[in-house]
């Protein structure tokens, strides 16, 4: 089988739906738990699946430097390794190519370049990164794209595209009869005429599924948006559309609205390290001197293990002193709020109540200060 | 109340018995996971729970200088600050000042140092340690104690022991009526006479629970064995009897044998860290090499959410590319290992097979080179 979507409700452009896969269905709009090395960093397996996760993205080229296809394959594929039984979107690499590795080197047939681990050549093409998730065993695969950086000129763009989209051509055609889904990314940068053209010949390939990727590489918030109120309603009505690497609540609730259906991101995981936590009043820096007495629980509304145990002020104290369980308690419940929210936008799509959800999330959450990047 | 310990079976000298706490009853021989902060590294109070745990240490000297005593006690005692609602013992610091503090001033009234952490002054005396632990809402609170180094002489063993002798009646004198238990602490480093004039006044002192000191402080497992040798069996029949930071498995089946009923050891979590994973059929190494394609479970026999989901394989590959994941999951196998361990040497008493268990044990855990120590 592919992938089979369906759309049961629409409110405004949002949408409602229903993507089976050959490990499980998935209700979207949807959030994906990063777990690039096969793991949520903090988070293993049956926790993340206690957490309501109901898909997992992991990472092509991470997976291909540290352990190996060879080795993921010969362990019975990528589920089989991870312990995560339900379904697993892979991204091709493309992202962290263009922001991990060193010394590119781009021709037309694909790109080679040193990682970042040891320094090792690679090389990736369309159809190598295309058969190495065929190995894997992925639900959904992403094909080899060029992300380029931001700002880029319209001409670096252009060539870039051009590159992308042969790129796609290539691997609809080696993906054709795999026995899962393949998406194509939407390139373009901030140039509304080129994701137009992306998104005209890649829906002429026909694709299982359709990525906007080329957003979070460093531009503004707007710049994001304008990218998504573009592209997400030229996209295939009948396709799940995924925004890659996507985003704060605010940019995750306008992009629902805007029809997009799937969603990955790691400021969950990654501002959760930095004790940055997430709550339906907005963000708590718990390390700021306020929470040292504070009994409270970091979010009356989370049922998650961590607010069911632990006040603000022992979250407070595990991570001024540095334990890992503060991290380990923070990961757990941000990604919880995370998948949660995702689920209350998704019940306001049948319930006709997207408008109001989308003007509550954005008194909360628009501020550009309300959720600062962590590195 | 104080404490309630009865007796329930015996095996040969080996005890299976329960202790009754204001917040639960314990079955004896037990393990007690510890969380020196108020969390069991990595392993919140609901996984610790789920794993079998029923009673945690905690440790004074930590708390009383993150996040202080005073913050504990306005957020509603130790149990409502660390969401651990199980019984709770905590150890007096004794140790910690004598293993990780600097500058030690030693009076016969107490002993003032330079704190771990920022350098600041401190003091602890018998009253006040006493007073703290009253504060915090302990189950078990400790004694403070001198733990002299290994080796030590004869001579400064006995000075050092005539100290904590005085600081074991001021401190029997200032609990007195508190509504949990205090434990006496036997020291006397490697010196059976010592050891045996520590037990005989202290019994007089009349404890709720007495506790062997003094070891895991780098003396070899022989001598370590022969203090338990000595001291288990001239303790108290009627109270539980306490081995403080023991040991490797070895280390607690020969102790078990000998009378003792309580246990606690960073050994499981701390090793976990490293990579050094406890089974039935002994230790993994799990960073070696051959475990690279491995798709054997950690532990056949357990039944831990990382022994469900994770191959030693994938173990190994999160190690080597140090994902936090790595340790989270090796810890709580290590500390389910544990309690699943001394789980098995209690249900072998009543059974009366605690001499069949000591043996396969010991083929297992008794080489030296077993367990490696982990900094």
């Amino acid at each position: 089988m592919t992938l089979d979507f369906q759309l049961l409700a629409r409110d405004g452009s949002a949408r409602y739906g229903r993507l089976a896969t050959p490990h499980g269905e998935i209700e979207t709009p949807v959030f994906m738990p990063v777990g690039s090395l096969g793991a949520v960093k903090g988070v293993p397996a049956p926790a993340l699946r206690e957490a309501g996760a109901a898909i997992m993205l992991s990472n092509l080229y991470h997976l291909s430097l540290r352990p190996g296809i060879e080795v993921i394959e010969k362990l019975g594929g990528i589920h089989a390794f991870t312990g995560w039984s339900g379904p697993i979107l892979t991204d091709s690499g493309g992202f962290q190519v263009f922001s991990l590795a060193r010394l590119r080197r781009i021709d037309e047939d694909g790109v080679t370049f040193q990682n970042h681990v040891d320094g090792g050549e690679m090389r990736l093409t369309p159809e190598s990164v295309v058969e190495a998730q065929r190995r894997l065993g992925v639900d959904i695969a992403m094909v080899l794209d060029e992300c380029p950086p931001w700002p880029v000129s319209r001409a670096d763009a252009e060539a870039s595209l051009d590159r992308t989209q042969a790129w796609a051509r290539r691997s609809r055609k080696a993906w054709s009869g795999a026995p899962a889904g393949l998406f194509g990314i939407v390139q373009g940068s901030v140039f509304p005429q080129l994701r137009r053209r992306a998104i005209e010949e890649l829906a002429a390939l026909d694709f299982p599924g359709y990525a906007i990727g080329g957003v979070s590489v460093g531009e503004p918030a707007e710049d994001r948006h304008q990218v998504v109120e573009w592209s997400a309603p030229e996209l295939p009505e009948d396709k799940p559309r995924y925004l890659m690497g996507v985003g704060t609540p605010w940019d995750i609730a306008h992009a629902v609205a805007q029809g997009v259906d799937m969603f990955d991101c790691v400021i969950p995981s990654r501002n959760a390290r930095h004790g940055q936590l997430f709550t339906r009043q907005g963000v708590l820096r718990i390390k700021n001197a306020r929470f040292k007495d504070d009994p409270a629980p970091l979010d009356e509304g989370c049922e998650c293990a961590c607010c069911a145990t632990s006040s603000r002020a022992f979250l407070h104290h595990l991570f001024r002193c540095r334990e890992v369980t503060g991290p380990v308690l923070a990961t757990a419940h941000n990604i919880r709020f995370y998948l949660d929210f995702v689920r209350d936008l998704r019940e306001a799509i049948p319930s006709g109540s997207m408008a109001e959800k989308l003007r509550s999330v954005q008194s909360v959450y628009a501020s550009s200060r309300a959720v600062e990047p962590s590195s």
